[in-house]
C-alpha cells in the first residue's frame, strides 16, 4: 500500500464534501519576525504592540496575509496538489485577528464542481475556513482551481457553479472587536493621509521595488507549510525555474503599498484576485494601487476602502490588460480587497 | 599571545578528558519558526501546541533535530575544527524534549583514541551530552572524527576503540514522560498509517524534492552556532563551493519523510549515520526510507520504528552502495534512527 | 496630491528641527533568532538567558547592534532617502539593554547644517535617540549625511557644524544596571582572555570569513525596516548590483570578532565609523581588530576596551589606508567602539 499522498483528482471531489486539512500550526513571535524579514512590511498595527493597543487591540496581531497563508497552506495537499491552475478567489473575510500563541487549523467544503469540455480536467470550488484553538473562525474564503482527472472514464458530476459575490459589501466585513481609531497616531503610522483623503479612481504608484530571491520565497512558502513541488524543486519544470507561490507576490505587493497607503492598516475582505503571470526569481516586483470604492462602517472613526493592488515585473503603472482582454505580460497580480483606515 | 582558537589537534586529546563546550544557548519561538522556514517540517507534534497537548506533552517541543544541531554545534570549535572527516555516529538518545525558553549547553568526554598508520592523523571518539538549565541531559550521542596531528613527532597514544552498540535496543530509548497516543488524531497528523501498517523491509519513496540554496544552509548552520569555515567561506575550498553542513541534509531529509511517515512523530534514537557524499547548493535533495525494525514499548499506544533514512541528489530509491561496497555518488546521507509512532 | 514619501531634501532641514520617525517596532524572540541566523553571533551574554543572569541582567538582551539597526532603520525615510553618502557617526551610546517584548521608537534632532560649495548638496547632522515603551532612551548617536538639494535656488542656511567628541570618554559610557562580572564563566564564554590580557596597539586577526548572499542581507535590512531602495532593487544601480546596508557589514564583522574577542561582551559606545568601500554579494567578509585604548570603569570587575573593528573583502590584516590617505580597496568598514569586558 502506497503511503505517500497522491493528492485528489477531479473525480475524487463530491459536492458538499468536507475536508479537514492536516497539520495544525501554532504561530508566534518567530513567524511575526520572519514576516518582517521576508517582506518590507511596515504597517504600524502589525509592527508595534503599543500602537496596536492604542487602536484598541490587546497586542499586535500576526499580519492578516500571514494568517491567510497559514490557512491556505494547509489546503494544498488536499485541494491543489494535482491542480493545473489556481483560477480565482472570492468572498474572503478576516473575522478575528490572529495573535502569537494561536493555533490555526483549516477545513474546506466543496461548494461547486464543473468538468471541462475536454473531459480531462474540471473546476473545483471550495470554501475554506481557518479556525483557532477556541474553534473561532479567523477567516474564510472561496477558491476555485482546475484539477486533473486521473480516471478519464469517471463520469462527469452534475455541474454546480456557486453564486459568488463579485464584491463583498461593507456589511459583510468584520471589524475586530474593540478597534478604535479615535486616538490614531498618524505620525507614528508614517503618513498623514486619512480615509477622507482618498478618491475613488485615484491611482498610487508605490515606487519601491524588490528583486526576488529563491531562498526568500522558499522560506516564506515553507513557513506556511505549503508543499507544492513547483515552488521548491528546480527539476520539476522543464525550464529549471521554480514557480513562486502566488501568495509571496501578494505579501510583497501589499508590503510595498505601505508607501502611499500606510494607513490602510487592516485587510478585512478579499473580493477577488488573479495571478496574472507567473513570477520567478530575478524579477523585480513593484506595485500600484487604485481606489475602487469607499464605505463608512458602523464603527466610529473607522472607514473601509476597497483597493485594487497590482504587482508588476516591469514597473508599469495603471496598465492592466491588452486589447485582447488578457493581462499584460508585466502584470503579476491583480488583487481586489477591502482595508480599514482611520477616517 | 594568539587569542583566536586554533582548534585541538590529535595529540591534544587524552582518554577520559572532559571538555565543557562554550556558548550556552536559549532557544525559543524564533528558532522554532526558523526551523519551519528552513525545512518543510510538518510533523504535527512539532507544529501545534494543541496537538502536542493532545499527546500528553505540555506544549510543542523544538524539533528533535534542532536540539541535536544546537548540542552538536557547540562541539565544533573543540572537536572538529581540524577534523579531516566526520566518520560516524552511534548511541544517540533523545532523553528530554526541549521547549522554547530552555537553555542548552554541551560537553564531551573523550572515550577513544587511535592514531592512523600514516602517523599524520588519528581518530577521536567523543561522547557528547547536551544539558538544559536544570542540568538534565536532553540528549547524548557518540561521534568519531578523523583529526590532523600538528606535531607529527608527538607519540601515538595507546589505541582505545570504544565498544559501541550497532543498534540501540528499545530498552535504551527514553519515551518522554506523559507521552500518550491513545487520543491521537490521525486526520490532523496528516496520514492514516499507524505503526501496525508498516512492515520490516518496506521502502517508502518520499517523492518531494528541494533544491538547496546557499543562503538557507548558511542561516541554518549559523543558527546552531556551528562555525566550521567550510560551510560559510567560498574561498576556503579550491573549487569555490561551500560544503553544506551534514545536519542540514539530515533535517531536510527528515522533513521530506513526512510524506509517507507523517506519524513517525518523535526521534528518540540515533543508531548510526554516514554523510555518504558531500552536498552543495544547487543540488535537489530527495529522500527515501526503509523500515529496518519495529518494537513495542512499555508505553501503551506507543510503538517504536527503526528507519533507514536516505537522502539523495539523483532521485534514486532503494540503491545505496555499488559492487565495490562504496556509497553510490547520488547518495548524500544514510541515517539509521528510531522514532515513536501511534500503534 | 502625491501620497508617497519623496523624502526630505537639504533645504527641508532646519537647525533644531525635531523629527519623530514612524513605525514603532516590538522586538522579540523572533528578531533574536534571526540575528543568530544571519550573523555568526556567539557572545554568550546575547545567546543564553542563564549566562546573562549570571552577569546580573534579568535575561539575555537583544544584540546591541540589532537595537542600533532598529533605531537607525526608522530614520531612513526621514533622513537618508535622498542621501548621496553616509558620512560618519559619533557619540553613539547604548544606555539601556533592549529585551524581547520592548517596543522601540526613534526620533532625530537636526544639530548641524552646511551647504556644500557646489550648491547642489549639503551635509545634515542629526542626533538620533531610540526610546522604549517606557520612554527611556535605549541609545543615541550622531550621524551626518550628504543630502541632495531639490530646489537649487533655495538659500543656503547658516553653516553650523556641531562640535562632536572624537572619542567618548569612559565617563560617557553607561554600564547597564546590575551588570556584574565577578562570577563570569570564561569557559562558557568561549575564551580565557580577560581585559587585563589585551594591550593597547595589539591587533587580532579574527580568521573566519563569510561569503555574502543577497537573500541574507535583504532579510536583515528588511527586519530593521530600512527601506532604502538601493539595498533591494537590482534595477536601481546601473551595474545591477544591490548595495549592501552598511549595518550588515558591521554586524557581520562584530560577530566574526568573537574569535579573539569573545569576552568583549557588550557594546556601549560608538566613537566613529566609516563605510570605506561598498559591499556587494559574493564578497567574502573577514575582520580584524586593534586595541585602541583601555579604561577602568566604576563597576568592580568591569573594564572598558576601545576597539577598532575593520571588515575587509580581501583578507588583509592591519592595512587601512594608502599613501594618498584613502582607504584601501579591500577595506569595507572602519569602526571605533567601546565594549565592556571582565577584568
Amino acid at each position: 500500500m502506497a503511503k505517500t499522498n497522491p493528492g485528489r483528482f477531479f473525480e475524487d471531489y463530491k459536492l458538499g464534501q468536507v475536508i479537514d486539512h492536516a497539520v495544525p500550526r501554532t504561530v508566534g513571535q518567530g513567524e511575526r519576525a520572519l514576516y518582517h524579514a521576508l517582506y518590507p512590511a511596515r504597517h504600524a498595527l502589525y509592527s508595534s504592540d503599543e500602537f496596536a493597543r492604542g487602536c484598541g487591540l490587546p497586542q499586535s496581531p500576526l499580519d492578516d496575509l500571514a494568517a491567510f497563508h497559514v490557512v491556505f497552506g494547509k489546503t494544498v495537499p488536499d485541494v491543489s496538489l494535482n491542480a493545473v491552475a489556481n483560477l480565482g478567489y472570492a468572498e474572503g473575510r478576516w473575522l478575528k485577528p490572529v495573535y502569537p500563541g494561536d493555533t490555526l487549523r483549516s477545513g474546506s467544503e466543496v461548494i461547486g464542481l464543473k468538468q471541462n469540455s475536454n473531459g480531462k480536467t474540471g473546476v473545483v470550488y471550495v470554501r475554506t475556513r481557518g479556525t483557532n484553538q477556541r474553534d473561532e473562525t479567523v477567516m474564510d474564503y472561496v477558491r476555485w482551481v482546475m484539477v486533473r482527472k486521473n480516471d478519464l472514464d469517471a463520469p462527469a458530476p452534475d455541474a454546480v457553479v456557486p453564486e459568488l459575490k463579485k464584491v463583498l459589501s461593507v456589511d459583510d466585513l468584520a471589524i475586530p472587536e474593540g478597534l478604535d481609531f479615535t486616538n490614531y497616531d498618524f505620525t507614528l503610522a508614517g503618513e498623514p493621509h486619512r480615509w477622507g483623503d482618498y478618491q475613488v479612481g485615484e491611482q498610487i504608484d508605490h515606487v519601491d521595488g524588490v528583486t526576488i530571491e529563491e531562498a526568500e520565497h522558499m522560506m516564506a512558502t515553507r513557513l506556511w507549510q505549503n508543499t507544492a513541488k513547483v515552488h521548491f524543486d528546480a527539476t520539476f519544470r522543464p525550464d529549471g525555474q521554480r514557480l513562486i507561490y502566488g501568495g509571496h507576490v501578494i505579501s510583497m505587493a501589499r508590503a510595498l503599498s505601505f508607501n502611499g497607503l500606510a494607513n490602510a492598516q487592516m485587510i478585512v475582505g478579499l473580493n477577488g484576485g488573479a495571478h496574472a503571470n507567473p513570477c520567478f526569481s530575478g524579477l523585480t516586483v513593484r506595485a500600484w494601487s487604485e481606489v475602487l470604492d469607499k464605505a463608512e462602517t458602523p464603527v466610529p472613526g473607522v472607514g473601509a476602502i476597497r483597493l485594487r493592488l497590482v504587482a508588476t515585473s516591469d514597473g508599469s503603472v495603471g496598465a492592466l490588460k491588452g486589447d485582447d482582454g488578457k493581462y499584460l505580460p508585466g502584470v503579476l497580480l491583480d488583487l481586489d480587497y477591502w482595508a480599514l483606515m482611520p477616517v
